[in-house]
């Protein structure tokens, strides 16, 4: 029995990615907590801080244990903390004296946010490979309608022309920033935490910061200054990344929604859902999930920040906030950006379309174009007003501005090229150039 | 595989209700949207809208099917919509002529709101009851109480004595209104959703209104003025009322776990989390659950109010948005009031600690109530000044206030009842009274 | 000096409405707070709790006092609340015995706290009065439209015709339940906070309660079971209601921003800002600021649910965080319907292209009309599979659908009748009588 | 008259820091965008886009130009956007032949977000000087109390020892992260906007990115590689910094407070705001608002990453929710900012008090080190059976731990030692070394 859609049969393909939903599966929350554990008694035994007979025991088992969830679900009501229960079972199947020795010098907190970082090492990795993916897509698309001619529109309205190519290109560019964000802030996310029961290690005397060390190495994570326990701007900038990829992803589908409404049908997102008695439909279902997550994650963060207020040496409710809102969070990147690269393979683009729309102004859409041509062999002031007349003449007779502005004056403009909107599209292609040019 | 720490085997217990949990199963969304869809035949053939076989058929095979969930599944990712899957297993499971009448004139928002309104009715009414629960454990808590003395607190300081069955009551009050509050929702959110393609009707001609009449009527549902598929009011105020049952539940926690405290040490909240290197321990699991609901779902409010923002005859974005999101609200709701029950019926009071805590201010903290008891025999001011006086040698000495008083004046104030803290409660028991009376 | 934009000369005429926003002043804020204070007074004379000259004189000076907002500015950052320094200030023009009977019994959060009440009246009579304009335009504007066949729109794909009166209908309904809304919440928000230093009211000893009620009387106030200084869901709840307000009419302007795109070009919502170099252009500027307005004040609610944690007897964070966010949102929701009001009173329909967009998909849209007219003639089935092959035969030469299907088929239909959009409107005209019924 | 605490007089001493909130002034705004105005002519004349005469008429125009703020409301009104008006005015102002080369080939967006990203300029800059202030103020205080000996709280109960200044360490390690995010965000939002009407530099012809980048290198700014008027995530993850530098604040606010609790009383933040009724009282008025700042802002964040999902190449009510947002979330980091350094510089630290509440266990707290004493003596299990017992004697009887113990066995545990915290605080010493370290 499901609550969340993101781990419903019914709408699990919509909202959730598998593969990073793997990473917060109650199984792989276990078996990371288990590796910590693990690495740790390694560690320790490494150090002479624990037997050597011991550590390898502890190791052995951790490495190849298979919980009691239902025992695990009762420890976690009493406690508040999945891992009291867990050590519990783990000194049990240990047994003997290693079983001591098991968890020694940690604390609940430790092996679970370790055991957290661990399991978004992969999650990140994943995420980047997706990004990384979709870039690619995105740069191929950029590339190849350069010269694919369409209306560019501010505020809901027809502006000038641009190109499909750099409105791809647009979508492309936050992208290329997202793989740098994560380069930067990678290391202060992926450190291990290992404090004790306080922040302090006293239960591991003047062994403690050896065995951070150590317990970071062993387990291929940062190693930070201090324990971050009640310092989790970590994991708020992290949660702040995949909303800023969920967003940047929300606005190219929010473009594409657009685009393929019926009135403007420019594009054909994805299979799209038809509908037996409505024919005419294609409903562009992968773009509406990715304003959906966006949407979504951009709430979300807010807990994240909320949850930053936690109190003294461990401040459960903040704590516990982060578990309630991460993983939906990190579920959501990835399905956004699995929608994203489904929509970018299959996308239909309809230049024709396009070119029809922009020409549906009667070349008012390139009235400033023809200022700045008529410009060229008269003061800018009288080209203006010489357009702006033609262009009330254009709203009252239906009749193409250029014909309009050919009969108004003699001024040698080659009205037919003004005409063309691929011939005002500016820096377009330069600009995509240099986007291109930033992917490595 | 579990994402969701309310789906999760390991968080469950903590973060979810099983019972409003099992209103967002699969198997109930599925079971609620074939009783829409045999309801509506049921309606549809008794209005002789569509034969009364073809009605009788359908209703029946829709009352005893079971869905193949991973055929909904992959249709669901091609349509956005469990519904349209689902309306074609059923058709195949119907066969026949009857099979052409199932969903008739429907569309599947109608199927998905209404079904999800059904649930919602009993989600509400497993809230409701627990409320009621709750309100009688605290309002015996408030009448228990009315004497135990306690210091109140503003600003994180003590401020002047309380009781402790005001501060019980004073957690009471807000759920009196929020019981008030949902009756008077209830008839805007429990209201039946059915619309056709786009809200007119029109696939059933002039049998539109009649039909929606009817199958309100059928489920037992409010019967709107019209379709409210795009108008998400009653949606957005249900989980308006569910976070500000978890706030008033949230600050009852915050003050729970503030009293806690080692420091403080008025009450043991539940059973509590003890730790076996740490003996002293008690954590207040529960009431720190409740603070994170709470936070949670105020940060879930937004998103809820962000997916009113609905296009046109139907706008994905925003209605998903709602799955996302409303389904975790209310099982945090169900879990936070379970939580307080709990706690308000395992509460240990230590009214012996409250008091000595009220002591340690050296009655600093009745300052008021001498201040007012000299103004009986001298003018105010005068009275003021003099205590004021006192107050620094309290805080010089350490000796008792109304002692270092008592030797100050010969007004003839009886300094051992100013000195009993229980003698400045002012209002408290009837305020208690006036909340108490609320209560049906 | 501003930051906000709602402060600003450059920004206030968008995002801010005059009249609420005056309730917010600082000169407002202080007015209220003296108001309070002169209640209070004349209360406690009328009562013998103060003398009679006492009470006059205090209510003489409170009734007429200009503060030194540059003495309250300086006080506030020491104390934190205005109210402070405002007392001594107040305290010192009253002068002799009388001033050591100003604010007696009352505590800071009484004063703040019932002054904000006092001016939530007028806010919330304030935006009453637009949403009953508000409605007024709509429902004309319903009837008005009630034959305006337009493309209702689902998943941004036209799907079947609908009437432009039945969507502000749409519009309105909510409203309708806004304002019953505001009713029921009017006596939870509109209620005196009269507790003294911790809400037992002990300075008045056994008139605390008397007082407490006299005051409500005095100004015009409910009176609660007792004081709600940290039960704040009264204030909550109207800060859902405020943005349910905002959202409802970001949901309308986000619908009119879609049909003022240049392709659909179906209304001209307000003067909108045309621009110089781009004649075609009619930018949304009101629709854009009410959907702007939506989802700050979305965002903003779960602040306003966030401070409803108050820690004991006065938590100052979650009481400072009302007062930064509540504020914005009421302005913002007097903004949001002041262009709403504009927007409906200047708004240009055009009915033509309205048409013309339905007219443009050949029939497509039709194709559920079609079928049911020739189920009538023959099975379901055999009619839809006609219609799907007719459809194809639209898709490919362009055709008008209702033009293929009377060659396809000698079915006794009249293809003329089908082809009108107009007759394909099911229940639209009796839902807007069912909608503008409710409006009394 | 204002309606924001930030602008207000009563309230903006608490809620606004002065320096950064100048930079949202109206005049700022008015200024930043005159400035680029006059950097593009400046940059046009010389690359002779337009006549030299021109540019040095528009550069000394715009460079003293005093705007009439009522037409400019008047035009913001209508256009949706101030920058309209005002280059209407600047037009006016510089006459002549010139007025027509004022905001050449520029359109709104690019002066307006230039203008924002000028003013952040200075703003990240007035708070990397208040983190750095701070940080200096934290890691003294760290040095100074690294031997204060107190107790730690672990889910609101006292756990183990730590020390005073390990705390302060604590509250110093995001900062130091927080100016390295600074440093790597910095290029990114601190770019040119620079695109035109819709971002293709079309009325520049082959000039444009040339334009781009010579304004870019006139501003001191960097220039991105395409205009990015519709990708905000440079801007988005800013006010993600902003919140997570308020969240840190808030963490350390919130421990302040829970240590100033009366029955705490370990430390005294700020002056405080005493009470002339209630002595006894010290309300840590700072600390309260950097709490409320932190929630305001992860509030305002969730609308800074809706805001990001903007349509096409202008969306408006994503741009215009930045505006509301943005201005108030830096002020706020301001204002917390501030209140911190006030704090830390003014902190009374009770060191007694915090011995006091330690020892208040009856050495329970030590549990842990006297399990590890013994430990050395006998097996882990045993020792810790031993001090379980022990423990429970404490608790009945009230008697020392240590004294308990040193009768219960006879290993040559130096009891004194143990009973000493300031002998189990572990790491402590060394971590504050090392977040020391990282400060450069």
């Amino acid at each position: 029995m499901t609550v969340s859609p993101i781990d419903s049969a019914l709408y699990g393909a919509l909202f959730a990615d598998p593969d990073v939903a793997a990473a917060f599966s109650d199984a792989a929350t276990l078996r990371a907590m288990l590796d910590v554990e693990a690495g740790l008694a390694r560690v320790q035994g490494r150090l002479g801080i624990i037997p050597a007979d011991a550590a390898a025991r502890i190791a052995d088992v951790a490495g190849a244990f298979e919980a009691d969830l239902a025992g695990i679900a009762a420890g976690t009501e009493t406690s508040g903390v999945p891992i009291i229960p867990l050590v519990e079972q783990l000194r049990a199947a240990v047994g003997g004296e290693a079983a001591g020795y098991v968890h020694w010098g940690a604390t609940s907190q430790d092996i679970v946010d370790t055991g957290l970082v661990l399991r978004l090492r992969g999650v990140a990795g994943l995420l980047e490979g997706k990004i990384a993916r979709l870039s690619g897509l995105l740069a191929g698309l950029a590339d190849l309608h350069r010269g694919t001619v369409m209306a560019a529109r501010t505020r809901s309205q027809q502006a000038l022309p641009t190109s499909f190519g750099l409105k791809a290109a647009g979508w492309l560019s936050p992208l290329i920033d997202h793989a740098a964000r994560l380069e930067e802030l990678r290391p202060r996310l992926l450190a291990v935490q290992f404090g004790g029961a306080v922040g302090t290690l006293a239960a591991l005397g003047d062994r403690g910061i050896e065995t951070m060390e150590a317990l970071g190495a062993e387990l291929d994570l940062a190693v930070p200054a201090a324990p971050w326990h009640v310092q989790r701007d970590g994991l708020a900038e992290f949660a702040g990344w995949l909303s800023l990829v969920t967003a940047s992803l929300g606005k190219m589908a929010q473009d594409l929604i657009l685009l393929a409404q019926s009135e403007v049908a420019e594009v054909r997102p994805g299979a799209g859902g038809g509908s037996s008695t409505m024919p005419q439909k294609s409903n562009p279902v992968a773009c509406e999930v990715m304003v959906t997550l966006a949407r979504s994650n951009a709430a979300l963060l807010s807990a994240m920040h909320q949850a930053m207020i936690q109190e003294h040496e461990r401040g459960s409710p903040g704590w516990q906030l982060e578990w309630l809102t991460l993983p939906q969070m990190a579920v959501a990147a990835g399905a956004a950006l699995n929608h994203a690269i489904t929509v970018v393979e299959t996308l239909e683009v309809n230049a024709a379309r396009m070119r029809a729309n922009l020409e549906a102004s009667n070349g008012l859409i390139l009235a400033e174009a023809a200022s700045f041509a008529l410009s060229a062999h008269m003061p800018r002031t009288e080209a203006q007003a010489l357009v702006k007349d033609a262009c009330l003449e254009v709203t009252k007779t239906g009749r193409p501005l250029m014909e309009i502005l050919a009969v108004k004056t003699d001024a040698p403009v080659d009205w037919n090229a003004v005409a063309d909107p691929a011939n005002y599209l500016g820096a377009a292609s330069a600009l995509i150039d240099r986007i291109l040019a930033r992917r490595r």
